[in-house]
């Protein structure tokens, strides 16, 4: 047998110098049209459909007739029809037609920022020292749409602080004559004061930070028409302690939708506005729910009816999708059935059998797996394979679909499937790139949860050289928040790097999903309640009970390590048993909810005014005094997530309180460590578990 | 023999819930004119020359009087010849007659701040809102001196950051008539961003921080005229780069003197004004030095002769006292001859004797000594003991002097003596506050210094339970930087507290006072100048040679802790001796000269435009990836004098260069952590020793 070689955190942690190394085989691809394109740095091809790949043009052709571009990775093909691809980076914007060999338009851009460009008229909207103007890419006509804006006043940018499924602020109608966007006044939010430390002198990096139960930014929304220069707004009423999401253009450019939801989060309102005017013309839907609502998805129009859209809704107890007729003005059908799981992801539609593709739990709780299901009738079909967790992209008309997925098994597989019959052609079947290492076993089953009935899926990694008669150093990684979870049927159960690399180092890795984390359902998410942690750490020792049954795992030796809610995971079960856990690294936490943000805090804890019980019961602080075990916490110095308070309060707390937590920043970074530091980090974690708990 | 109690970090750090215990005992003394008063909490007494002490008046008669006193801790005795007792505390000015049971004048104070009271007039300075006010104590009349005081405009308060012995911004004339103050514009000046993390968000604390090589505020120095109600301002020209220290007033209050030193700190002016209409009369004295000039005490007249006065100089190479006469417009003797060592302290006049009373390390470099010294004639006498480590103080005609002191073996004694004759009676002989302890071999020495030449003294500590067969972990602990001194021979050699501490923990721990440190003279200082850092690592490194040789010594276990400038030194020891340390402790360290401030940085350094290599050479963050040892960085998070961009900027060096230090940080804390924290720091810092050195 060939020496087996060893993982080491250059290859393991993403920023490692050679982390590509270790990733498997990949291919960029993109639809252009119905037809797909396999991109690389130096040329882009389509697939012919019969096994081969036909180059469109090279890195060559695109530098002699822009010598700006000097790869093709940033080559997109948002025209559908015709032979252009375009390259919108960071500071230029280009259209180029390959057959003609023509540049169509180029523009060089500086500061512009959180641009926006529609594929149909040609107007880039843009955020200029915060203001928000738009441009025509073709005429090269200017217009500046805003006057006040300042670090008090915001346009055009995500707004809530991403919550609510946000990740923009400007929203182009389908003709791109109209540009719908956001306005935020956040002057009555106070700033929270991060320090750049990196200047001549230290200077202030002042942010706006509204802390849970505090004064929050007020949000309108304004719609700016292209051929009127005119901007209306829309009449949403008082904006006091209100969240506007989903914003979704109707197919014909007239109407606009979006969600309303007030600040306790519990009543949803879906309204109806004339673009033109401004005016709100009906509220289509409303939903309540004792705890909280989560309006994250917009609306998606059916391709071949204008008069219906699919929204998305929990109110089963489970992520699914809707059919609603805005002449009937009514919900006329649930698309998706329970038997579906979780839906996580609409990815379009096949137009000619009339039916929806999603990406769904519909197999096992912890796989991704894709679903062609019709618009009409109950009836659905798997696409691809029946394992692991797949990704897609569908071509234009919908009949084709790229499936990437992997599986424990599996690194990394690409398979082009028509949606219609199913068939599949394989496009990329990556080599294992781990086959020449020392492999850990990794391992993945459920235990019961705390209430005795829900399973709980674990990830479990052996020592790479295991010997069943010794007795191992054990370190339980969590997370435990809302919106993520860790275990999965993709490669290697999702095993992250610096697992391997500790398994190399003879520890044993556990990772437990508990109540309250993703993609399992309402009431497994929500029973955390106005008390977060407490449940979640129930499930967490439930996964101890289960490590100490096993022969092989050092009771005397059990660790935990996290971040950001991890963080605050890691602490609150150092404090909360002592005794289970000798060692704890968090990086990140939370250590009071109310200095978390209003938005993400208030949603899962009400606000400190209304649930103080709650509150003071998560707040690390009142108990730093029961530290016994070694502690570190680090963080990002610049952190705008989990801001320093966090973490230097606990600190005071545990200095007023006698205790002796250790501790560590990454100053210039945020609320994760990327590129060298995030190897950087990884020695020092791995430094501390090597120093206590070996 | 009795079983030996072992020091805990609770009895030996101030701070500590016992501390007290362990202080050898005290008496508060001071002088009402020439009588001896005794303070203590509830009773005042008067030493009657025949041994015993008869009271004054009791705490009790005080509160019947005035309920706002509470203790007599804070009485004091500004008026020689009548019975008049003051009390002047942070809310309350009181004076009391305690002849005809009188309560002559009694204030509240609410926010005034920098108070400074005339004992003549009794108008008082104050400022409230950054604004200088005066207001009789008697009369209540009150008056705004300045109209423009802001964070960016300073009066009434110390300047140059409490450099050149500066302490305070008021001075009165001696009839109490005219105030003397200091204005700082410090507008030019940036911002450091300190930030207060205990609020319900945290806010921006910032201060005015000139770094070294960049703009300087400017100081200018007024006089306002009670009687006329009009303030003048001393005219000394264009104030850009210029020092002004040494404020001194005429005895007939109507000239003021100060020393005027320029940027570059090598260049001195002994200059006198008019103080009625500022005019700047004469410059009496200059004085230059290719390094630098220290200007650091003000002038003394003769209390039989107002012509003459006393000014300190170092032009010799020590500080000494020459005599000044203004009608001769020149020196006219060295008061103090070079085999007095270096003058320390002035503490008044036997004016019978015609002799100055002075402090100086005339016996001992390692010793404070008393010493009355004819002012016409080369004469002088030893007062007190020769031994040990003296303070005094002198009754108002000088002829009795309450001398402080201890010695390697003598805890505390105070003795009285008569500064004509040098008759001496013992007014206290406190125990050994350590008896009942298991103490360590506590031992003093000198080796040579890295120039082959001088003598530098160490101090030795040997564990507790000392076993000359066993080699022990060995930590030093360093300072080095100029105007301190940590070897002396006062009780246990100066022996700090954690040093008693770490002895019974089996360490041996050894001081060094290397070229660079104090009350050695001008060029044992100034050898540093320019290379801070250097010849004091030579030095130190001249320690270890001397530990090494030493059996009971592990040379591979040696560990260095310093604080401030010794953070500095413990850092630089790391970087430029990784393989002789191999843990260091370094708290609110220097990382970076031109991050510290103009005035006390540019004296030694220059500026960083006009010395580059020095500050390159001396810059700790440009050898961060030396490190090989474990080291411990812990820095006040609201340090103001090393502000924490030193700490953060290292910590960001040596994440860069991927090397791995530790960090700590005390949230709400400055330079040094006092009280509680104190104590958390000292287990914290034992901690890490115990960790890695053991």
């Amino acid at each position: 047998m060939a020496q087996q070689k060893h993982f080491t955190l250059e290859e393991v942690i993403p920023g490692g110098k050679n982390y590509k190394k270790l990733q498997p085989q990949n291919m960029h691809l993109q639809w252009h049209g119905n037809k797909l394109v396999r991109i690389e740095k130096n040329t882009c091809a389509f697939y012919n459909g019969k096994g081969q790949w036909e180059q469109l043009f090279s890195l060559e052709e695109i530098t002699s007739a822009c010598k700006h571009i000097k790869s093709l990775d940033y080559a997109s093909f948002p025209e559908k029809d015709i032979p252009v691809v375009c390259f919108h980076t960071d500071s230029i914007y280009i259209e180029y037609n390959w057959k003609n060999k023509e540049v169509l338009t180029q523009k060089k851009f500086r500061g512009r920022q959180h641009r926006d460009v529609s594929a149909v008229s040609k107007w880039m909207a843009y955020n200029l020292n915060d203001n928000l103007y738009v441009e025509n890419l073709y005429s090269n006509e200017k217009r500046q749409l805003s006057q006040d804006g300042s670090h008090d006043i915001v346009y055009g940018q995500s707004v809530h602080r991403n919550e609510f499924g946000i990740v923009k602020g400007t929203f182009w109608s389908p003709d791109g004559m109209r540009l719908c966007f956001y306005r935020m006044d956040q002057s009555m939010v106070p700033d929270y004061p991060l320090v750049d430390i990196s200047s001549r002198i230290a200077v202030l990096q002042p942010i706006k930070y509204p802390m849970a139960g505090t004064e929050s930014h007020k949000v309108s929304v304004g719609v700016y028409d292209v051929q009127t220069k005119k901007t209306v707004w829309l009449q949403t009423g008082d904006n006091t302690d209100q969240y506007y999401s989903g914003i979704t253009w109707s197919p014909d450019s007239k109407k606009i939708f979006l969600y309303n939801l007030n600040r306790d989060q519990n009543h949803l309102k879906l309204w109806q506005f004339d673009a033109a005017t401004g005016t709100l013309e009906k509220t289509l839907y409303e939903e309540t729910h004792p705890k909280y609502v989560q309006p994250d998805h917009g609306l998606t129009f059916l391709p071949w009816d204008r008069d219906k859209f699919i929204f998305w809704s929990e109110k089963d107890g489970f992520d699914h999708l809707y059919l609603y007729s805005l002449k009937e003005g009514k919900v006329i059908r649930k698309i998706t059935d329970n038997s579906l799981g979780v839906v996580l992801d609409l990815l379009g539609f096949n137009i000619k059998t009339r039916s929806v593709i999603i990406c769904s739990t519909g197999i096992s709780p912890i796989q991704h797996n894709i679903f062609s299901v019709s618009i009409d009738k109950d009836m659905h079909m798997l696409l691809g394979g029946n394992t692991g967790v797949h990704g897609g992209q569908l071509s234009a008309n919908g009949t084709m679909l790229a499936d990437t997925w992997s599986s424990p098994d599996v690194a990394r597989q690409i398979d082009l499937i028509n949606t219609a019959s199913g068939k599949m052609t394989k496009l990329l079947a990556a080599d294992n790139p781990w086959k020449s290492y020392a492999v850990p076993e990794i391992t993945s089953g459920t235990i019961k949860a705390a209430d005795g009935q829900t399973d709980l899926y674990y990830r479990l990694i052996k020592p790479v050289d295991f010997d069943p008669h010794k007795k191992y150093p054990t370190v339980v990684y969590v997370y435990g928040g809302p919106h993520t979870r860790l275990v999965e049927a993709s490669w290697g159960y999702m095993c992250r790097g610096w697992e391997l690399y500790m398994a190399e180092k003879n520890y044993v890795v556990f990772v437990l999903d508990g109540r309250g984390s993703d993609e399992r359902g309402l009431e497994f998410e929500n029973v955390t309640f106005r008390h977060l942690g407490k449940e979640e750490m129930r499930d967490q020792i439930k996964g101890v009970e289960f490590l100490k049954s096993l022969p092989f795992v050092d009771s005397e030796r059990i660790g935990v390590h996290g971040w950001s809610y991890g963080g605050f995971m890691t602490i609150n079960l150092m404090l909360t048993y002592p005794d289970v856990f000798k060692v704890g690294v968090a990086g990140g936490p939370v250590i009071d909810w109310s200095y978390y943000e209003i938005m993400y805090g208030e949603r899962y804890m009400d606000t400190p005014q209304t649930n103080k019980e709650g509150y003071d019961e998560s707040n690390l602080r009142l108990r730093a005094g029961n530290l016994k075990g070694r502690l570190l916490i680090v963080f990002g110095y610049n952190d705008p997530v989990c801001v320093p308070q966090h973490t230097l309060s606990f600190i005071r707390a545990c200095e007023d309180a006698g205790t002796h937590p250790d501790l560590f920043t990454y100053p210039g970074d945020g609320h994760n460590m990327i590129g060298r530091d995030r190897v950087h980090l990884h020695e020092h974690i791995t430094r501390y578990f090597e120093d206590y708990l070996k």
